[in-house]
């Protein structure tokens, strides 16, 4: 089993080769760590920075030995991780983290929204939707529009659809292939704001200022960060965050989109818990550019049981993603000296593929 | 030939796997390139965080061959490249970066020297020393006390022997092996002072703030930037940055180490250069912590032909080298949360050698 805190020059695996994966890689060679890929995809974004990459599925039993053995702590760039494989990488001695009560409750919809809850940070209205009469039921208690999704392997706003009246019941329960789904209710929010939190071995907890999302056609946009934001409900996001990552013995970086519902006649707000992501997120590459200790080494701290980084932003930050060939830009943003481009290393333009990020930083206010 | 300016995904090449290699590396992969490294000592620092690295010795012709026809463009971490190296490069179709003439220059202390003075970027008063005859004349007109140094091949004061008064000149001569030499006058400078600078392949040229530098035993412990200097010293180097870079059609970072000498009677002050290093240097690790674009992205932008980024400091940063064992104190400095650890994956500390760094990161005053 590894020491803690694990010394520079231990090896740190890494279940996925995409940007995420290539982003952890880069922050824990900083640390002086090596670090080995596991990825189906030959010579993938993250194995191209890393020590190397082991080529095979990710449930592959034999890899997955492989990989646990020379791999001193292991940890995900996705959260869809086969509860087999992690066991696999702890039976061949590797630390595991985030561990598999993380995983397994941001696996599934209605799990995630039970355990969140149970914890505290308040959801939506929701109900396990496994046939048309549960869907029927469900929908006269939430009423419409309601939202049906399945409850496990959406990403990106795949795997979701909206009813509009109880009609539309038996046609969406046929486009989502009559998948267990969990349908939720509307939240009246006003925007979409977001945490990125890590916690320590030690049971230490940080959190980053929040982010305010936008979103087009599922898939992530932009974050400006800091949001505009009132103390109360920092403070309250603050705790969210606390209580989520205790109550799942949390170690590592997590993602917790929020729902923010303005008060009614004037009363205080609400804060709805969209979801968690058991990993570094999307909406926290803005701390590449706006904190010293970037959510990605902070990752990497939390998993080799180091302490935690400072979480102070010292910049105003508008991070916009660059998907398809809008990575062609890369020459014009390049130019622009407040605005900081980093680049996958993907071949291929595919429409809609994450290529690159781009963040702007300005002076805070 | 390449296309300029080089769209990521393009392979940049690097001649030696050290900490500047890995540094100039991890950079390169945020902006989207591919690295290759050349070096002979397998998985060096470098080549642990590069898509492959080519085990070879750097004046191997085939090795050579093959490194130029994969990269498109080629750079060093190091200023001892053999010319004919450089040569085989450019022939096997890859862009050099700095080219011929600065590594040239920068190999041999009297034509640096003699460079220097013809750009107007005085230096101490020197002359080339092949015998004792020419070492006695040159004791007479310099005076003494001065320093005896290898015309090539010294670094981190290697290579030099200070002469306290005549007497000692053949044993100096001797001490250093009979190798063709250079005698410089002791400057009276009052402390040390450095320039990171760039150059575009457009001419355009980017200064950073000076940084400066306490060594010990002949090797930089830190460096504090930006330094405090009065306007008009530090438009004198900016001006001496710029006709170097200039002199040299360079293309890349440059290191420039300087003598901060003070004026006599109350009158102005003079900068003298020491020497120069067609790199990314020591004395620029600050701009990690103290720059958004740091020596390291700005080299890889010069050599690819991207518009220079920013130089301008956000932060007051002391940089300091770990040395040998000093690098066990990662987890006491890892816990400080102004200290930014970087370290460069080396397995032995052997005494002296440097191992990581770390920059303390302090608010502007």
């Amino acid at each position: 089993m590894a020491e803690l805190p694990l010394p520079p020059g231990s090896t740190i695996g890494i279940l996925g080769g995409g940007q995420l994966g290539r982003m952890l890689s880069q922050a824990a060679s900083r640390l002086g760590f090596d670090v080995v890929i596991l990825d189906p995809e030959e010579n993938s974004p993250a194995g191209r920075v890393s020590r190397g990459q082991i080529v095979a599925a990710y449930d592959d039993p034999t890899a997955l030995g492989v990989f646990g053995r020379v791999c001193d702590v292991v940890t995900f760039e996705f959260e869809n991780v086969p509860a087999a494989s992690v066991e696999r990488l702890a039976e061949a001695g590797a630390l595991v983290a985030p561990g598999p009560t993380a995983l397994a409750v941001a696996q599934d919809r209605v799990d995630e929204k039970t355990f969140l809850n149970a914890v505290g940070a308040t959801t939506v209205a929701f109900a396990p939707v496994d046939d048309l009469a549960d869907l029927q039921a469900a929908l006269e208690t939430l009423g419409t529009p309601a939202l049906l999704k399945t409850r496990r392997d959406g990403y990106d706003g795949k795997g979701q659809v909206w009813i509009k009246s109880p009609k539309q019941a038996e046609a969406a329960l046929a486009e989502l292939g009559g998948r267990p789904a969990i349908l939720e209710a509307r939240a009246a929010f006003t925007r979409e704001l977001s945490i990125i939190a890590a916690r320590g071995r030690d049971g230490s907890v940080a959190v980053y200022p929040l982010g305010e999302n936008k979103h087009a056609g599922g898939v992530l946009r932009t974050t400006n960060a800091p949001a505009q934001i009132d103390a109360k409900t920092e403070k309250r996001a603050r705790a969210i965050a606390a209580s989520i990552l205790d109550g799942l013995a949390y170690v590592g970086v997590i993602g917790i989109e929020l729902f923010d519902v303005p008060g009614k006649d004037g009363g205080d707000g609400t804060l709805l818990v969209n979801e968690i992501a058991p990993r570094v997120h999307n909406t926290g590459h803005w701390t590449q550019d706006g904190c010293v200790c970037d959510q990605f080494e902070q990752h990497i701290r939390a998993l080799a049981g180091w302490p935690l980084g400072p979480t102070k932003a010292h910049a105003q930050v508008e991070m916009t993603n660059l998907l398809g060939d809008e990575v062609e830009q890369w020459s014009k943003l390049a130019a622009k000296p407040d605005q900081r481009l980093h680049l996958y290393g993907k071949a291929e333009a595919r429409p809609g593929r994450k290529m690159a990020h781009v963040n702007r930083v300005k002076a805070l206010t």
